[in-house]
């Protein structure tokens, strides 16, 4: 055997550090302490080291480097003479000033005001970028679940568990369609809370129902499919994801049975996002005859991405089954723990015909490889422990109460209006007498500290105006508070007092 | 304000379990213990309530369902009578036997033969698949870094910290391209370890490499590029990666001076992915007369995807720096944690030129709303706190102990060869004499229960033969009796005895 060269080897025969990228070769024999200050008092202009950040115990620079400490030690007395670094004592040497002009910050950007929000302009592709970046008093935007009731105990405990028990192969590369710890626990999650039969493996892990449609607009692409209907009004994030992936959106008109599958069938469309357990914004539940249409119009080759985004959240009704159980070739079927757990733990689920598993697969792995395998892990033990069925015990019964405060908040201050969608789920949608501005209204509203969606941003074509109004994360002060400045919105734009 | 109609209002006052979707409704008045047995023996005929699951307490379901207790025990009782369940005392009632068939278990696939691992055809889409589900005695295959090693009690403390602190707003939806205080570490991490001076708001978040060359690949084809170069050698996960989303990828040669630029120049590529710092796998390192070159190039309109795979990990030489320092507006970097802390994480960095930040923000949010939260808190706590550059220490010292115990156990049983890359990184490649197949000798030490990946995988034109070997994330004892298998194999393939 013998080795190929590789350039100056064995120069310093220890593993060092990579602090600056600091190479001794560059420096002159004789030079060493000046080329060192000289480095350093760089990267403090620059920026890469920053004022308040601490230079490394010089005996351990002086190590990595092959030098002596002394030449270490020197070039550090050269820069605190100079002002830029302080200390060289036990708490080690800090950086305090910097040397030349260091890269000018970009100026702050400011929060959008209330007329750049809500303007007259549809909403652009950076509208929930903007929405979350400006602050306001009372946040009434619906899709949050109760965010301080995040079970941080049970998530750290659960994560402990699953540290303690691991498998050191499993902190390797995994299956990119999910662990199958948490695929177990998904299917007899759905099995027991949603109906659904399905077999371990035919559950992928994604990232959230937004992964699961940019999968399927991939999968069904590759198929020729170069539309995908979707409910008027929807979410106007799915319609906002299916566009930036190519998809035409036809809107399907929403009544009060549901989506108008003569409406569906009239499209052309070959597939279509529906939301049948309730109906998002208007919280209409898909009712016995528009799904038996709706099953004939999937029998003849349509295909239903059913998103069941808050399905666990009923509160007054009997549930409401899945379609992916009584159509499981002809339906994607995907959720999420965001409004179970937290959005920010991007962990959801995706059943997809048979047909279709092995492309779903493949863009996966070809996406990212798979989820992180940790939060899944944590998610499974979660599951399998009852202590994800507690949570959502405990967030119903808050959740519940939330919204019937709002209800009252909403019969106290906007008599006139019309409430739907309260049986279940994390928001209302308030209906309000034609004419009126709901974009003005929220304008309105913010400008008063309250922030709520209009209605119409989830149309495609004109519709009744209303506000779509979020319960379940705004404590019960916040509600009638926030309720009552939309109000007075309300009676200040129309300029009547209704109350 | 009055309420829209919603169905059966009000039936149970209570927030109520989803347990099987019961609905009370649906039974007749008269007769709801026999319906309530019957759904039961349905579920647990059908698998939804598989052997060995609890049903819920009498009095719980009782209460969700809006039925005496009466009815529920009284329903368990006639499932313990036919045998399918047990118990009913304090440990509650189990399943024990299904009435029906259960849906059948799918055949099992069973591991693919040594001969379907590594065949005469080139490797296909699903060979990582099949090589994670294919087990070894010892897995020498490249890209792991020690994985018993992961810091499970730093990492659950660094967990704890930020649980502790967390705003509750924290887990609602955040910025899609990463948790502000993920980017400024990362950014900090990048300046003092592989020189690059870059702002924290350049650094975007992905789910590692692979969904870096996702995006790029997106952005860059809405840019009308439609070929991105790679090295010849190069990693084969990534070359189909590119060829799945639809890029052409022409080879490179790479010699003992990198990437020959003049062979990228006559390919007309408007992109090339490169691994200057420790190209994979050959080891070489790019030099200075060719780096020279590559600037030219990428100042006359080429575009660097920098993938900075394993640059921390260098041991006897001084550091590479890295293309993104000096060519900021021509380099995509892309790095990740899988080769400091483990691949399972999915966590990685991508900065780009400034004018395809906009487009790489918006292709991520599309994709999937942005990486989880807490992990990327948890990895700006580890890297604020010392504790990352605590572990690259660790895996330094122990990955160059396996390195040299690979080299001298190669030495050893496996003269003749060439070892290439060993100053860096987490694996060693070993060229062979020309006419050896490297395919069938990774056959054969596979079938003596080592798996090593054979160059000529890596390369999309015929090579010298080679064997790619990962040391880092394996026992020194295996490493010794794996080099020992891999000598034996060869010596039985060529028919020379060469100890």
């Amino acid at each position: 055997m013998r080795r190929a060269k590789e350039g100056p080897d064995n120069r310093s025969k220890e593993p060092g550090a990579d602090f600056l990228q600091l190479d001794i070769g560059d420096a002159p024999v004789r030079g060493r302490t000046q080329w060192l200050a000289e480095r350093l008092r760089l990267a403090i202009a620059d920026g890469r080291l920053p004022v308040g950040s601490t230079l490394p115990a010089s005996r351990r620079l002086a190590a990595d480097l092959g030098v002596s400490r002394g030449v270490v030690t020197d070039a550090y007395q050269r820069l605190a003479e100079a002002g830029h670094v302080t200390g060289n004592g036990r708490g080690g040497t800090t950086v305090v000033s910097a040397p030349a002009l260091p890269r000018p910050e970009p100026p702050p950007a400011g929060p959008p005001s209330s007329s750049a929000l809500f303007g007259p302009a549809p909403p652009g592709a950076d509208i929930f970028d903007r929405l979350r970046t400006t602050p306001a008093r009372i946040d009434l935007s619906p899709g949050l679940p109760d965010l301080a009731a995040f079970p941080r105990a049970a998530w750290l405990r659960a994560e402990r568990t699953v540290l303690n028990t691991l498998e050191p192969s499993a902190f390797g590369y995994s299956d990119p369609s999910g662990a199958p710890a948490v695929r177990r626990s998904i299917a007899r999650w759905l099995a027991l809370n949603r109906g659904i039969r399905v077999d371990a493996d035919e559950v992928m892990i994604v990232a959230g129902v937004s992964q699961a449609l940019s999968l399927i607009a991939h999968v069904l692409r590759q198929d020729g499919i170069t539309g995908i209907a979707v409910e008027d009004p929807c979410s106007l994030g799915i319609r906002q994801h299916l566009d930036y992936w190519g998809m035409d959106t036809p809107p399907v008109r929403v009544d009060g049975d549901g989506v108008c599958v003569e409406e569906l069938r009239a499209t052309g469309a070959k597939a279509v996002v529906l939301t049948p357990a309730h109906q998002f914004p208007t919280g209409v539940v898909l009712h016995g005859e528009r799904r038996r249409q709706l099953s004939r119009w999937a029998e003849d080759g349509g295909l239903i991405i059913e998103d069941d985004y808050d399905a666990e959240h009923r509160y007054d009704r009997p549930p409401v089954s899945a379609l992916r159980a009584a159509l499981p070739e002809h339906v994607f079927y995907t959720g999420s723990i965001s409004k179970l757990l937290a959005p920010a733990l991007r962990l959801g689920w995706l059943l997809a015909p048979t047909r279709y598993r092995g492309d779903l697969a493949l863009a996966k792995r070809n996406s990212d490889l798979g989820n992180a395998v940790l939060p899944q892990l944590v998610l499974a033990e979660l599951l399998d422990s009852g202590e994800l069925e507690r949570q959502l015990r405990l967030l119903r019964r808050r959740h519940v109460q939330r919204r019937d405060v709002m209800i009252k908040a909403i019969a106290d201050q906007l008599p006139g209006t019309v409430v739907h969608g309260a049986a279940a789920g994390l928001h209302l949608t308030l209906t309000l007498a034609p004419g009126v501005d709901d974009v003005a209204l929220a304008a309105a509203a913010f400008a008063r500290g309250v922030k709520a969606h209009p209605l119409s941003w989830y149309g495609q074509r004109p519709g009744r105006p209303g506000i779509v109004l979020g319960y379940a994360a705004s404590p019960p002060g916040d509600i009638v508070e926030g309720i009552a400045a939309l109000g007075a919105a309300l009676r200040g734009r129309t300029g009547r007092n209704q109350g």
